[in-house]
């Protein structure tokens, strides 16, 4: 599988797995070992998670499986996430990205993830009362001591990676953001431009719009499905998710969708939308089915 | 007629000609040139183009009226476009802004304009799928080439300018925008301001919002209107459309408006309108005409 | 009271008094007079002007009490803004930020106070009409002069800041915005964000949403009204007052609000605040009263 180079020594899978559902799988842990070797079979190595997941249990259930197998660790990428405090843990949900609550929320995922490192190290959510000196002092200290190797981002927009930017020595990689043919937010408001800029890939999370787009009845889903449906014949593909995924793939930002599935074929066929060769008119045609209107 | 500095060695005249409806006149050659002939002589050298104007069909026409007499070329300034493909020619619109189709698109208007070369090369439209490293290579071989002296773009929103002007070794000499009394947009989200910043003149489309200010019925329009005739009677001009011109052509950015008429009339009471001494009050006055509300 | 540092030589004390409604006061000099060392015995030495606030009779009423006193100069920043002429004097409301108005205003400004220098001078509005080169100029020769010793800007965009920041060969200073936890617009737009990139602390004005919380019966309002009255008495306040201004001063931002009344109890509650240990739980909880739905 391809890979999308964020640093000088690291890569990701073009497809990331995603383990925002983790929990609700009810997998074993060995089944949960055997979803990732997968995973591996089919080239991605990159793991996405986050401290909060499962109601901060996702990380701890990989974290498991991981153990059965310790040799797997150098074989992939985990990403995760902290500055969201839930409010079943917290009694009110807040966003705290103080040094010490960055530095205490890594401390817990390495015992979850049973593993000494992070590869990188996402802010899950802009903080409007964000500390960025302490944001800066937490990944340096953090780089330091070799917890996390890298560090990013998710659903920043361009003024909030600026000024977080401004106050580190090394760069952010990525910046994980919402994008679908559903969901074009990030594309009409710059943020994908500024990946562009920055030259840092995004990942791209719930590239199929969280199913809404299989399941909605609002005229832009079903203006949507049909258009898919009919590209989907025009290339011969098996299902319309694989035309969403290619949507993203054949982007010049380097996209790399996160699937969040447990499902071996619904893995594999994100893995097959990397082979979709799908045409620049076919993107505008998605595109222009999700605006509603033709682009002027 | 003033001149506008764009490069070391290159200057706009301060009205651009504008062909976009080129084809919708019904001119002869002999026409064609005549108009460019009065042009030139009132001061305007810039003529803006784009591939896809009259059905792909308005180079051609002003390229041949330009060979009855080929000394002409030395002495104006061609600006076109690519970026755009007509659903006409291509089933359904769409961008593309390639690398192939960039260079496929100015050969074709080189041989359109039947000249070896073009002045100012813009890209269309913000393309949501562009690939900027593709394009900073065509741009770079056409430079090389010497088929294009200089490039820019249209309608691009800071971001989009940001991220294209991040992958090329030179600067972008303009950024074509719609800007009128009608149609602040581009005041009001910051793009002027980056203009400016850059120290790019823009050059400016429907600089007479397309006519809706003479004939529209809606409050804005109404209310426009009443101050634009006010307004031109203080002033002694002679029709609002020059009070429309003055209104960009006092602003600080140094707007380029182009005049997209092949009546000689229209295009004379352009060129009045610089010498027209509208006052900083007056200016304010039509912007909240058009706002609707007092400034704050 | 705590300092802000703006410059090597410019700090603001962390609240800062405002004059907006100093005409309406009604206030004789000797009573302007101890509202000014009042201030100064609680720590607040900074003073908020502009040309036009009271229809341009504040400055002077300021200027005439500081009179009685002339050691106290040397003991307070005075801050004024020019950039607005008012219908009552110029006829039609307008911003008018050329050379020659904002040179003027800083003499007019400077004679009011009777003073021989103005410690920050603020545009007041982006003024869509703006000269860069001609505010560079003013800028530049009030600074030589010794008239201004530095410069900013108030209710500025981001694209407006970096827009006159590029013309400026010195650092604007601060930018004076409206923030209270009523209104969120310049947390929302990136407007903080730049300042937090910028290192520039922002001035806020309405701090207490002109009032409105205490009030209005908007939803908007009751909902907040609610949580801070909880938030009060968690934190034993007295006022809710108290938590609004301390929702503010937590800010990593360093935001300096502006209190603009002659009270001096009003005063006092806003300089107690200082000292009133607000939670990043409850930051988030006001937050989202203000917002009416969770963050995401």
């Amino acid at each position: 599988m391809e890979r999308i180079c964020l640093a000088e020594d690291l890569t990701f899978s073009r497809i990331i797995h995603g383990s925002w559902r983790l929990r609700e799988w009810n997998y074993s842990k060995e089944q949960i070992l055997d979803l990732i070797e997968f995973c591996l079979e089919q080239g991605i190595t990159t793991f996405d998670h986050a401290d909060i997941y499962g109601n901060y249990t996702c990380e701890s259930l990989f974290g498991e499986a991981l153990a059965l197998k310790p040799s797997l660790r150098g074989q992939i990428e985990i990403v995760t996430k902290c500055g969201i405090k839930l409010a079943s843990k917290y009694g009110l949900k807040h966003y705290d990205t103080s040094k010490e609550h960055i530095i205490a929320s890594v401390h817990q995922s390495l015992k979850n993830f049973r593993t000494d490192y992070i590869d990188v190290l996402l802010i899950h959510r802009p903080d409007p009362f964000m500390n960025p000196e302490e944001v800066a002092e937490a990944f340096t200290q953090l780089k330091k001591e070799g917890k996390v190797r890298y560090f990013g981002v998710s659903n920043f927009k361009r003024s909030q990676f600026n000024m977080l930017q401004s106050y580190l020595d090394f760069p952010l990689v990525t910046n994980q953001i919402e994008v679908s043919a559903y969901h074009l937010e990030n594309i009409d408001d710059g943020t994908v431009d500024l990946c562009l800029e920055k030259r840092i890939p995004p990942m791209v999370w719930s590239p199929l719009a969280g199913g809404k787009i299989f399941t909605a009845d609002d005229e832009k889903a079903v203006r949507l499905r049909d258009t898919l449906e009919r590209i989907k014949n025009e290339l011969g593909a098996e299902t319309i998710d694989e035309v969403l995924y290619a949507w993203l793939l054949v982007h010049p930002a380097r996209m790399m969708p996160i699937v969040g599935s447990g499902k071996k074929e619904r893995i594999s066929l994100a893995v097959r939308a990397l082979k979709l060769p799908l045409r620049r008119e076919q993107w505008f045609d998605i595109l222009q089915s999700s605006m509603g209107h033709e682009i002027p």
